[in-house]
Order: structure tokens, then C-alpha cells, then sequence
């Protein structure tokens, strides 16, 4: 017995900012589960910048998709059947799957989702891998001290505002940088950032001026004039925890930029990049953490959440645009 | 009793390559020393490529020199009279003091020289302020393992020569970059780099391609379009220690390049830049390791001495064609 899906698959590389036909919505057949597998209904996708790298050819930090290949992230699904894949229909799963209403899994690549008193979404936001982004390049690369001027940038993205939340526990003072006075307001008035920059309107070279004698440690999501302005005022001894470079994805030629190697040799700053992949074996223990610290330390989060999966390559592509607070998921019509 | 010398000032700030104008030689007056002070006959002068940046206006990581200022550096010299500095006449002692025949400093600003069994000139050089650079920036800052691929840029500079040899000692095979099949040759037949590059006549990237998968550690001394083809090929976890910025000094406008952010994301790259002044404390240790290195372990250094004071101007300027093989002193006429 078959079931029809509707499953998203890459129509083609995009040159430049892609436009909604480099994703082809298909009606595919699946079969049933096989021994192992799982057939999971989706109910919320992840949409992340770092897929518009997926969609190139060539060497980056994750695999190229193949055109034709299904479109992949984090979903958070329900089991509707499972030939024993070690997880039973009614439960609630988080993995890596396809774009698509339904979809069959390997049981091993499954994980129950367990969020606790928060909503199940946030196995994809504050509890998954945006917020242990987040968590790890704040305590294990960017380190900021008690005291310290902390800048992150795409303040108001899923990774961003995790981010400056936890480094602000850690005692520091964050300036978040963000495109809108509402994410502006929402940093500072709900999310205990210090201060913030609204880079569409101030002058990010200015207000940094005014906020701050130098930057002691800066978490990079978006690359490019930002970044510059912030590297311009780092401080001595100061760390840069690089996380994403959305600005830049979507150029099809290498960006240029003024060198700023040589600020480095004056301030004996650490620039570091770092890629969640490489802590798995301590994913718990972060996500463990993080609820720890929503329930009690008042760790906030927001999600956007765009409504069905035809509406997801929007979703996607709204990224770029800054369009989401938060979180940018898509929830699937509910049965 | 007052003592005429000739000491080069400051003429003005250049703007781009410095010319000869720029070096103002005056004739003046010393008056005996001051007490604690002492008069030094210098006998080679330290020319360095950081100079040019005490140059410039503004802050950077050398406090910059006043117009009509002496020039100053690591300076050899004898200690010609003493009024209770701590050093007697006829003492060898290294210090930071003007570019000049004879200078007057206090005595607790100069350092009895004790280079064993190396001339005297080894204080600038292999046992002095290069030396202790590349000691520094290779174990604490590159720190290449065994096995590793290691790159260097200005291989056959007075800081790269030591960084390459000192990586090799680790393990690493090292790879030097540098401008001439003379300077390349000297590096893999008396140095012991696995491979030389010579910059001028070679595709950087190409020949980085053919001799290695990917760069464990790269030591930056020059900046510019040869460390973007190593940033380029660096490999997972790779470290990239930021000495100078040689090929940049010169430029009134901060130079632009292509952006390589996303470059440390994909490898999980750690930039760090340093300066060697913030290691003192371990400055002797150094120095001493540096000794044994070269009297038991072949640690070679090569020195390139330019005649007479009045030829101080060139020898610097010609750094930034890369005139010099090893370190390049001046030394002044004999007496």
C-alpha cells in the first residue's frame, strides 16, 4: 500500500538570490516502511540560511544537494507507522528529512522529541540546533567574560537571539544588530540585550562609537559591511566567534572586503569559525541546558511560523530579507 | 662635554612606499650621561618592517612616531661611559634606541648581550626580537603537530626563516613562500622546509595544489593575494598565526580582498593575530631555547648587513622588495 506525498525537490542550481522556481513541489509515491523504517508525518520544517549553500555545487561545509534530490532540514513530525524502527505511531520525532508531508526514515535517524513544557517546535528553534549553535559558539568559541562588550549580529535569527541571550547570563553586556526597530525593541525590552543597532537606519560604525570603547567578543551570523564595522572595533585580546555569513550567501562571486587581517595583529584577536556538526556527542547535555535555562532563567525565544508546505520556499527565501523574528519554521496543514 | 653624532629623524609622514626623503640625518649634540644614563657607540641597527606602520598617524599596534622624532629600533652597540647605569664601558648591551651613532639611554633600558657562541648581531636576529617571534607565534599561536602541513609567508625573512625551521622541528612539513629561487633554494636545501614556493614566477595556489591536501598551519608574515591562496586550502581545524602584513604596509587606503569568513566556517578555522610584546616575561626563555636550538639542533639563521648609517634608509625601504635574505641589519662604520 503507497501513500502519495507532496515532496519539494531542487529544480536547478540558482544563480544569485534564488527565485521560487528552483524548487519543484512533486507528488511522489512512497511505499511502505521497510524493516527499520519509520513513515513520519511532518509537522513543522526548518527553514535555515545555511540550505542556500547546499543548493551550490562544489566543496562547503555541507554536502551539495544534487538538482532533482529532495530539499532536507530539521523537521519535528508525528509516527504514523513503524516497521520496527524502535519508534511507535503516535510519538513525537525530530530528524532530518525531506521537505514533504510524509516521509520514511531510518528509525536510527529518529530522536524522540522530549521539549519538556515547551511547545514541540522547539526542537527545531531554542532547543535545537539554532539554540546549541548558539550555545556552543558562546561558551566554546566566542567566551565571553563577566564584563565584557559583546556584539552579535542577526541579534534577532534564531542562532542570534539565543546568543545574545546566553552570552548576557554570562555576564556580558550585548549590543544586538538587527534590521528592524521592532527586533531592536524586542532585544532590548524582552531578551535583556544591553543595547541595539537597527543596521537598516543607524550607522553601525557610529552607534558601536557611542555604545562602546571596543568589542571584547563578537558572534558573526551575516558577514560583509556589519562585520566590518564591528572588526574595526575590537578591543584587545577579543574573540570572534563566526557563525554564518548570510549577507554573503547569495552571491555567486567571491565578495570583496577590506582586509582586516592586520587589525588582528593589532589587537591579538582570535577569529574563529565553527560549525554545530562538531559537538554531537554533547547535544543533550546543551539542549538539557537550554531548557534549563528557559524554565528558569528566563531564556526567551520567538518562532515565525509560516503556514503550509506550499508556502515554504517563501518561508526560505524570506530569510534573506530578514523577514522572520525568531525561529522561521513552516507548519504543515494539519490533518 | 658634549659629543656630536648623527641620528636619523622623522622628516615626515610618508604617503606610500616612503622615500628617501623621509629620513632626515642630523647632526647633533649629546651631553655626557645623566646619571643612571649611559652612552652607547651602536654597532648594528635593527631595520623591521613594522617601522613603516610608527610611520602613520594614529593608533595601531606600535605607538606612532612624532614628525621631527628619531627612528628608532633594536640597536647592538658598546657602552662607551657609564654614570651608574648598571652597565659598564666596553659592556655589549641591546636596547631600543635611535638610529644613530651613539645614543645616551638609561641604564635599565639596555640588556647586557649574551649571544654564546653566535656573534653579537644574533641579539637582533635568531636570539633576539625575530626569533623570539617566531618561537612565540609557532608554539603558541600556530602550534603545528606532528605530520602536519605547515605554510609560511616571508619563509626567508628573519621571522619566517625561524617560524619555518621551528615548525619543522615540531613535525610539521613546511612549506615556505617566498620571492626569489634563491631565497627557495635556501630554505629547502639549508633550512630544511619540505618545499619552497617562489611567488614571483610560481601560481601560488597551483603549486599549493600540487605539494599538499590542505594547510594544518599557516604563519602569515606578508598578507594580500598569497595568503588568500592559503586561505583558500586550509584544511579542518586549521590555525593560521597573523604575524605582519608586509605586502599591505604601504597602502594609504585599507586594501580590499576577497571575503574568507565562510572560508573558517567551512574548515572550522582559528585566525589568531599576536605581537610580540605581550610575551616578555618568557623573553629570556626564549631566547635561551633559541641558543640550544641553534648550537644542538641546527637551527640556522642567515643575516643580511648593509655598510654605514647613511645606507639605513635603503635597507629599510629595500625590506619591501625583499632585498634581504634572513634579517637585515645595518652596521655602522668601525671606529
Amino acid at each position: 500500500m503507497t501513500r502519495e506525498t507532496r515532496r519539494y525537490h531542487l529544480a536547478h542550481r540558482p544563480e544569485g538570490r534564488p527565485s521560487r522556481d528552483a524548487f519543484d513541489l512533486r507528488t511522489v509515491e512512497l511505499p511502505d516502511p521497510g524493516p527499520g523504517e519509520a513513515l513520519v508525518r511532518a509537522q513543522f520544517l526548518s527553514v535555515d540560511p545555511y540550505m542556500r549553500d547546499r543548493m551550490r555545487a562544489g566543496e562547503s561545509y555541507s554536502e551539495p544537494w544534487a538538482v532533482g534530490d529532495p530539499l532536507r532540514g530539521g523537521v519535528v513530525g508525528e509516527v504514523v507507522a513503524s516497521n520496527g524502527a524502535g519508534v511507535e505511531p503516535g510519538q513525537t520525532v525530530v530528524g532530518n528529512l525531506p521537505w514533504a508531508e510524509h516521509s520514511l526514515a531510518d528509525g536510527g535517524d529518529l530522536t524522540p522529541v522530549d521539549t519538556g513544557e515547551l511547545p514541540r517546535s522547539t526542537a527545531l528553534s531554542v532547543l535545537g540546533m539554532p539554540g546549541r549553535t548558539a550555545y556552543f559558539g558562546v561558551r566554546e568559541v566566542a567566551q565571553p567574560r563577566a564584563g565584557d562588550t559583546g556584539v552579535v549580529s542577526g541579534a534577532a535569527g534564531a542562532v542570534g537571539s539565543v546568543a545574545g541571550q546566553l552570552a548576557t547570563l554570562q555576564g556580558a553586556e550585548v549590543i544586538g544588530i538587527a534590521g528592524s526597530q521592532r527586533k531592536v525593541d524586542w532585544l532590548t525590552d524582552e531578551l535583556g540585550f544591553a543595547a541595539g543597532i537597527d543596521y537598516k537606519t543607524d550607522h553601525v560604525g557610529d552607534r558601536l562609537d557611542e555604545l562602546t570603547d571596543g568589542v571584547d567578543a563578537y558572534f558573526d551570523n551575516v558577514g560583509g559591511p556589519i562585520t566590518d564595522a564591528v572588526f574595526d572595533r575590537l578591543a584587545v585580546d577579543s574573540t570572534v566567534a563566526v557563525c554564518g555569513q548570510i549577507a554573503l550567501y547569495n552571491d555567486e562571486q567571491t565578495p570583496m572586503g577590506p582586509r582586516k587581517l592586520g587589525k588582528l595583529i593589532e589587537t591579538r584577536a582570535s577569529v574563529e569559525g565553527f560549525f554545530i556538526r562538531d559537538f554531537p556527542p554533547r547535544f543533550r547535555a546543551a539542549t538539557t541546558h537550554l531548557g534549563e535555562l528557559a524554565a528558569d532563567r528566563g531564556l526567551a525565544y520567538r518562532e515565525t511560523v509560516t503556514e503550509g508546505l506550499a508556502n515554504a520556499p517563501d518561508a526560505f527565501l524570506g530569510l534573506f530579507d530578514g523577514e522572520n523574528v525568531g525561529k522561521q519554521l513552516v507548519e504543515l496543514d494539519r490533518e
